[in-house]
């Protein structure tokens, strides 16, 4: 008898990752391809197909397939309703894949599917509520409750980094104000030392040299607090005070058992998690913040396609 | 045969309500008491056993019971922890039930009950993805996620009162800052008014005058609204847009299809109402906030011992 097996595709902008899982969540088969979305939609499905079929050996019976991808989706028709990273409007992507394979093909949100995944067989493992955040660029997370994937009605459920903690705060390019990724993403890390070397080029001398001429990065400012640069633990100091505001918001409403915290912020580990803990410990509900584990996340880049394939048999 | 019935009760500080529901989420049969929480447990307990037993009648079999109450619960083991206004510790409610009728107990949070009746059976009937705010005294909440129930580790989740709008505002009583509830919730429209009453008595004329010497309340700005009161009318706006702001995280975090509003911001309406969808059209992200339906409450004061009774089911 053919062993089953689950097909799971992380479908990123430039890279396209493709793998096979058994039952238990464990990686069989693992192949990847440049994307070159330039080419058009077709030959991205047609890409997406042939890593499929090139994990695939012949004692696999393959049983579903899902994707994680960025975007607006229509999950249940199978249709990538717009995403601007890959220049798709309403492409019939499951479909395609159903047509290819004859198997469940289910669409799912980046973000939620590594959340699902790091949920299912990673840091969140064994547990029932669990929120994932990404702190890099952006503020990505996605939300389970009761061992469910939260999706709301348009699967875009889980935008933590577009919760207000000030609500006469700066505007976000998301179009609300006072967003949790305007104080504590690695973009804005690296807003506020630009800002601040500007400022207060003495104090940001170690900051500019790292720099060398190029604006500062969250990088840098990480680097820079390692040596104990005082400006640059500040800078931490603030926006790890924010991601516990953010927190705080998030523990209330979701009183989560397990948040996994993934992305440059934990690389950067102490100088910014350490001020984010006393803040919830300071501003967080006793019942509901003690006992809150904090942990990294274990599945790193094929988290998505975990997820994405393990949600097909939700 | 018999016809299977389910039993709904809200346990709260000074009533005792409960119902017997058939499968189709239908009230067959409505008893109440005075708590006399003064009495102590066993005497509440015995009180909720015969009212329960008032409510049965031959041709019925009882299939379950659901509790909603106020405190910390686990529910798991079908003890109240701690409940304030009922003065209990550890109080073993479920199993009490249990013996008395033989049949499964739930122990629910009260808001988070209250939350599920009104989607199950009342304003949100039909929906998968629904959030119930009450804004009253204080702000209260519960979500429907994917259809169940977002209880969280302790049963806790959906503290929507107690998410920040401002992470440097003033402090709550909850221990955090910035609350929702500090800005929008009765209590603090009541708060406003009364500052501003000691501020600028000439502008608020009309609200001392409705307050006759006592403190003003929400209720008197809401009447003062009503007949134009300037004054009121700033203080309502204000609430307003800060429970829109509120929103616009909720949304952004749930991406809900519905969002039910009850509590008295019902009741004071567009003064208030308008302000918030201002708000969140403003604010919000747009494939996510256009389309969320804003409705009231159907079910009234038995909300939550309906979704407490249908609860046992999930």
């Amino acid at each position: 008898m053919k062993k089953q097996v689950y097909a799971g595709i992380d479908l990123g902008g430039t890279k396209i990752l493709a793998l096979i899982l058994d039952e238990n969540g464990t990686v069989l088969k693992k192949t990847e391809a440049a994307t070159h979305a330039q080419e058009g939609a077709d030959a991205v499905i047609g890409r997406m197909i042939e890593l499929i079929r090139e994990g695939l050996d012949e004692s696999y019976q393959l049983a579903s397939i899902g994707v994680a991808t960025a975007g607006t989706l229509n999950s249940g028709e199978g249709v990538v309703a717009y995403a601007s990273n890959l220049g798709w409007t309403n492409v019939p992507l499951g479909t395609k894949l159903r047509e290819a394979f004859g198997v469940p093909v289910n669409l799912e949100n980046d973000a939620n599917a590594a959340a699902y995944g790091e949920w299912a067989a990673g840091a969140g493992r064994g547990t029932k509520d669990c929120v994932y955040v990404t702190v890099s660029t952006g503020i990505g997370a996605g939300i389970v409750s009761g061992g469910k994937l939260v999706r709301g009605r348009d699967s875009s459920a889980g935008e933590l980094g577009h919760i207000t903690i000030d609500w006469k705060g700066p505007k976000c390019l998301c179009g609300n104000v006072g967003c949790l990724e305007t104080y504590a993403s690695g973009t804005a890390i690296g807003r506020r030392a630009n800002q601040m070397a500007a400022d207060l080029p003495d104090q940001a001398a170690l900051l500019i040299e790292k720099a060398g001429g190029e604006a500062i990065t969250s990088r840098h400012v990480a680097e820079a607090a390692a040596e104990g640069d005082e400006l640059s633990v500040r800078i931490l100091e603030e926006a790890g005070q924010a991601l516990g505001a953010g927190m705080v918001s998030i523990i209330h409403a979701m009183n989560p058992e397990v948040v996994i915290i993934g992305g440059g912020a934990s690389s950067i580990g102490a100088p910014l998690l350490e001020p984010m803990h006393r803040y919830i410990a300071d501003h967080g509900i006793g019942t509901m913040a003690r006992g809150v584990k904090f942990v990294s996340p274990l599945l790193g880049k094929e988290a998505g396609a975990i997820g994405a394939a393990l949600l097909v048999r939700e």
